[in-house]
């Protein structure tokens, strides 16, 4: 059975994730002090997180839990209808789950799972972010004050999942929600083993790579952007100093060119922080960058290889089966 | 007579621009050497100069002219059908000129004025640029090899208009082209004297601030966006040392925090240097930003105060005639 | 009668500077929340303040007083046969307090005042600061852990003095203590209004610009240095949304050519944030750079104008007397 | 025999090295068109080459050989009776060679070897550079206007020789020319391994490595620093663009935590670009930081491991012998 495709704009955005943690209190203290990101409240198990350039109310929901990985990614329609349309679509490909009530500062949302698994919600209604008094910008085209703590992200950047299989994904995001493959590794057998799709010009926003371990529902990292380079290359100082694990980095990707550093959280949750410089997709009809096994074995832009745990390690752990 | 509103997304990016020069060797110069366009061909009085990431045949057309000022805005729509949508949008308003022969690169290319009077080409049809072998980069997401030569811009970022009335050409720009506005300066007076408008995720494309003198057509001044703040600092210095005259920065906007700094080229065309940092729009439905008179008389995000030529500095030169 | 000249290199830096102010707790929270500066003690109505970078006990003392202004600036010989040879020529010079009991961490300490009265003190003898736990860094190569806290500035770099004849200080900081005239400011009448000297690579240490009041012994700034230019727009935006004043920049100085930010702290003292790049002054006969007053019209490096209340606010206040 | 230790700023600063390139050519136009130096004259087979900060004749003399490796490296004396006492200090130690005709630009030269056999050349009389008209900078207290092509590095940084014995190295350049040890490696089984020394503020100008090869008179690297770590990080851009080889980096040294890039030059000679943001060393009584195999087990700063070529690639190749 085909359904129709998805016309492109439909997702305005990747809104925000939600984190599980099994080392709570420590997570709470990375996400807050060593990245800089704003506690906006909390709800059972959870902890509302804000990165200062997010005009929602909250980037990151952080949840204790007994192990790591990712719990449900939010994504914003482009209207109403857009949300109607795409809950529609969803349905029609056995996905759906269903309306929940949303989180704070959420209207109603519809939650369903993409093929590999992971939970997505999608909504249309939210509330506009207004800072406290000691949080709010000189300029009032800012959302909150910058906070000039720790790596200080800007904003929650991009997802990127691992899946049994990434093309599956990653064409459901294109297909269902109106995603654009803009970059993906085909290896030599054929197989697409990792897909990045975006939604508007931002190059991307929801990433797919195969899961090593044949799993379903985990983790390879989310991603925090910050304004510069610079801010990486504090980052990796700041980390440092306050032992945070550092995996690899600061280095730029030959794929999608973003220049990158990879720490773990304490909770064993791999985290980017990256920047893309001024980089943006502006071809309508961008056809996808294919790299093979050959251009990827030349490790990243500058020359790094690609670091081994970036085959190995992702949340929640799971015995390997497939090595 | 009201017109149905052009939803969002039909114009995917601001292609190209036209500049007019009356010293067309030393902007030729001054494009090449100093900012490190690439030439990519000429015809008759013009010159075709690229950016280093743009995917198409060109950025900019420079053309000898008896004085400065801006020709032929180019925007790509999103599709085929998209560029029909808009064209039959603008004829209904009036404000078409026909199908033209597309400049190199281009294909079937619909050429139309502004309210104002300035010439905007839309066309769908696109040639995607093939470096020569000397300018092939080492990444093949891509589109040029990084010149290393002078500022190395990254992009033609924006085109700042000079209009008799603001609001009625980014209303135009809005309501005919899908256009939506960002920010904008609302006088005492209750007139709007600027307003940024974009077409994406950028968060401007098209800016149009009223002119001074009453005149229409003007140019206020085009921008190139570099990669980082570094690049500006750097380019200030390179002005500095080929007598290039800088107008005021570097400095960071207010308006759309955007990091400047102002020079001239050689033609007495007033150019733009920016980068916007991670900065990007993302709410669907993000309501114009209106800043006050009073708020504009703090000055630029630290404190520069607008320097006085911003009001008095056009192209081509006219006589002034309110002030 | 004259003394001779001292040898380079008996000074081996600026070791620390004592601020006065009037609002301790607002001045406090400014250099420790803002600029990133660490409590390391404090004494009667004084605090210890540092910078991450500096191996001493404190690079700040900051004092509760009636007024703002500057209080003794600390030294550091480059031996002790060179502290002796010093206090011998200052006590020559007839400019000599005398022996005092050194502030916390610091040896045997002799006190004197520069021609215009500024208190300086110079030792020898210092003790290495030793980093608790929480502030240990990880490589041992540093002094004390990155604070990621505010604008985080690395070390104090200069203080610039008010003085009734640059030239007279100038030339005592030359002959007494070895320094050199880097830069100068010469006005068409042939006085001298500023001078930078500096002890060794860095291009200066401590500054004389003449006071318009007419007024001895005050200040016109002093300086933190950031790791990079970044870090220095990254300030402004702190400054910003902390409310601290803004004075002018950021920008580039002609003089020197630093990268630089003013802004006042609350006790009312300018405090200049700056960064040299990579500049350092080699030649050993290198020959001072004379400004005149048509090559200052022309503003800082890019151009912009010298703001006025850099002629007209200095610590203390006094009535202008010469204006 | 013990001899009498050299004072310390005799030595001023690092002047000018010698490059040896079997392919002079390529060599010439990768330190003009890449690195962004100006050629000021040549003699016989070698060409002078200058960075746009040295205020000298040249920074660079490249030499066209039969193979790679560093000729002379120019040391500048503090003074005339300085240059004189070092040439006494070298005779007295057996390794002087004796009085030049000096090179473009330079007074007498004393020519010498130091333990390893590597020739160093120091002078007192330099010629200052004046530019030509078209390179004349638009701040007088600069060498060269700023190029704006490719890396364009501000000065010579320091070089790093390989030696049988670094430690013996460095011992002579601590007490027969006023050298100092700022950090230094020390394996478990007590040999130095790696030693390195400066003259004054910078952190260090000459670096000895213990050559694995058991062979004399080679050269590890010559490195050129840029006044920004985004310079440094374009530097990789353009060398990837380039064709030029990237050994590794960019990243941060944990010794003397410099921000790095290792390239080598189409001779065979590998090359450092580096910035050292705005670290300098201060105290004059520093005690060298050693550190041991297992702290250097740990990689670079941020984790990077020390790559393998590093222990096997120097110039000019020889024969690996002890491996």
């Amino acid at each position: 059975m085909t359904h129709e495709k998805s016309p492109r704009h439909e997702i305005a955005h990747l809104g925000h994730v939600e984190l599980f943690t099994p080392e709570p209190e420590r997570s709470l203290d990375f996400f807050v002090r060593v990245l800089g990101l704003t506690e906006n409240g909390s709800q059972g198990d959870s902890v509302f997180l804000r990165t200062w350039d997010d005009y929602e109310h909250h980037s990151l929901k952080l949840t204790a839990a007994t192990t790591s990985g990712v719990g449900r990614t939010g994504l914003r329609a482009s209207s109403e209808e857009a949300l109607k349309r795409r809950v529609a679509a969803v349905e029609e490909r056995g996905l759906g789950i269903g309306w929940v009530d949303g989180d704070p500062g959420l209207g109603p949302t519809y939650l369903f799972r993409d093929p590999d698994g992971h939970e997505i919600e999608i909504y249309w209604e939210t509330e506009r972010y207004q800072p406290p008094e000691e949080l709010r910008p000189a300029l009032k085209n800012q959302a909150q004050a910058y906070p000039g703590r720790g790596v200080s992200v800007r904003r929650l950047d991009h997802v990127n999942y691992l899946a049994k299989d990434a093309a599956t994904n990653g064409g459901f995001i294109c297909d269902a929600l109106g995603g654009r493959v803009t970059e993906q590794i085909q290896l030599d057998t054929g197989v697409i083993s990792g897909q990045w799709t975006n939604f508007a010009q931002k190059s991307y926003d929801l990433v797919y790579t195969n899961d090593w371990t044949g799993s379903t529902g985990r983790l390879h990292h989310i991603a925090f952007a910050t304004d510069t380079r610079e801010d990486i290359l504090r980052a990796a100082d700041i980390s440092l100093d306050n032992g945070v694990f550092i995996e690899t980095g600061p280095h730029k990707h030959a794929i999608q060119q973003t220049f990158f550093l990879y720490v773990y959280e304490p909770g064993g949750n791999r985290i980017e922080l990256c920047n893309p410089t001024a980089r943006l997709i502006f071809a309508p009809d961008w056809e996808p960058v294919t790299w093979t096994e050959a251009e990827r074995a030349k490790g990243q832009a500058w020359g790094l290889k690609t670091i081994q745990s970036f085959h190995t390690h992702g949340t929640p752990p799971v015995p390997a089966q497939s090595e």
